[in-house]
């Protein structure tokens, strides 16, 4: 038995899974502030030993803990992370003082991929990649059928510039694709076109729905506002650029676009999405452009990602 | 023994290569027009003819033929190239013909990324990448010790879009990363920079030389000439915007520049290219930023590469 954690700014999720990928025990809590380390290891812990108890599995029998950290991750240690003070912090040796078991650490995103891979969207693929709309663009890669990992810095696909000299990024580029194609990029799209447009009815919803959101555009183009038609569509095209990039560069069998933004219509995000990416990808030269589709297995995809990341290495 | 053989659009070359890694044999013949398949693999066949009687080998004893072609490749075929007629030519049944050893297909810029990883700047690495810098804007990568090939059509790296709505590039797409930063791309950025200053030195050198090429700018900015020295200033600009691009995406620990523009003052390009990029790729954020070089190879890195596929693959 694995169990799978993922490590978020705000929360921290658990899973039992089974060899077979599944998901028999689930513990979930907010991440309570800490200041030691050690502190923060023992929530971890505590996960652990109640998915564990649920299903009365000895948490010494374990055959591993696999955790998805918003950061990048070595032999064991976190070596940067930007939610959360664990930089430098040598988890496995910190959780292994109580519950002696191998632990994996690898970057969430790459999980997500993982996940998405074994269990999801990617089944049956043997190059497949992963974008999430969040608070940033994160991404994943399966080559070959193993995780392409880099200490989980690989995939930072949110920060290829594709405006040179736009709008600013957080990272300090300019232009970079998740300041047009995150959650975060859209409501600032969002925001832009009602400043332009007053009369949108793009006020109306944000208002209706206690301010803007990921959701906005997307339901007030539902009911047929012209300025959010035109929104949806030029975030489509931003996100078509950057997905029609990577596409290019890895031409992957398959990428899955994650993360809640994914679920808008599906006429007005993955629709377009798809098409826009699979007729102007490079492959689409030899009739085998990347297939785009929507991930599977929404929050659940970091979860079994960690627990079954030994497949993938 | 090995025979690499590097298509070109108007030359080919072939290399006999020893298992380490050996040029002991080379011959190279321009591309003689053709019209049925047949007789251009026949070019193919003499040129491997001809390295192994320049050291009494029999071909029929060879591990291999390795071939760089420039397009995509599968299972023995060429499925796609747009420089020559060869689209559908199943190379290696018909060269099988007369030369009964195996024959690998790859495309042009994996071979080279191959032969640099093996036997040029990459050696010693895991994650290797290079981009070469030509006609358009190559790429190949080599991951976790394997070349990623993808039939060839992984690593169009050149239609990487840059500049959402930039100038128009020969792919259907705007503001492609080649329409910048190959030697094409210069060469256009050195004609608009004349036009816009009629006193720089460039139009001298440019006569000078016979032309505008791809040396003009890097030639006239030895000379001072300020405005030579800011259209190489972005001329790097933009090659180090992707190629950040590209180090954030997937981390390699090596991107080895190479093609002719490489060539140029090391203070003038590879210098600030490398600092550019590893200032600001997402991994710097931990110290471990991509190291950028210089390819060693120069042409052979295509033969060489196309002879040792195999340790890749």
């Amino acid at each position: 038995m694995f169990v799978g954690i993922d490590v978020g700014g705000t929360n921290l999720k658990a899973g039992l899974v089974t060899p077979q990928g599944e998901m028999v025990a689930v513990a979930k809590k907010p991440v309570t502030p800490f200041t030691a380390p050690e502190d923060f290891v023992s929530q971890l812990v505590a996960l652990t030993l109640d998915v564990c108890a649920q299903k009365d599995v000895d948490p010494a029998t374990l055959d591993y803990v696999g955790m998805g950290i918003p950061g990048a991750v070595k032999a064991g240690e976190i070596t940067y992370t930007c939610n959360l003070p664990l930089q430098g912090v040598p988890v496995e040796s910190l959780f292994r003082q109580t519950i002696d078991v191998p632990v994996l650490l690898e970057n969430d995103a790459n999980c997500a991929a993982v996940g998405e891979y074994l269990l999801g969207a990617g089944r049956g693929t043997t190059d497949f990649a992963i974008i999430t709309l969040g608070t940033g663009v994160g991404g994943g890669f399966i080559i070959g059928g193993k995780l392409h990992s880099g200490g989980g810095m690989v995939g930072e696909v949110g920060h290829m510039v594709i405006e040179k000299d736009g709008a600013l990024c957080g990272c300090g580029r300019h232009g970079c694709w998740e300041t047009y194609s995150s959650a975060t990029g859209l409501i600032r799209l969002t925001k832009e076109a009602m400043d332009a447009h007053p009369q949108s009815a793009l006020h109306a919803m944000a208002k209706e729905q206690g301010g803007v959101s990921g959701r906005t555009a997307f339901d007030t183009a539902l009911t047929g506002d012209a300025v959010a038609v035109a929104l949806c569509q030029t975030y489509v095209d931003y996100l078509a650029c950057g997905a029609t990039n990577l596409c290019s560069i890895l031409q992957p069998e398959m990428l899955a676009v994650g993360g809640g933004v994914a679920d808008a219509p599906s006429h007005l995000l993955m629709e377009p999405l798809a098409s826009q990416v699979e007729s102007s990808c490079y492959a689409s030269n030899v009739g085998t452009p990347t297939r785009i589709v929507k991930a599977q297995l929404g929050n659940d995809a970091g979860i079994l990602g960690a627990a079954l990341l030994k497949q993938v290495l």
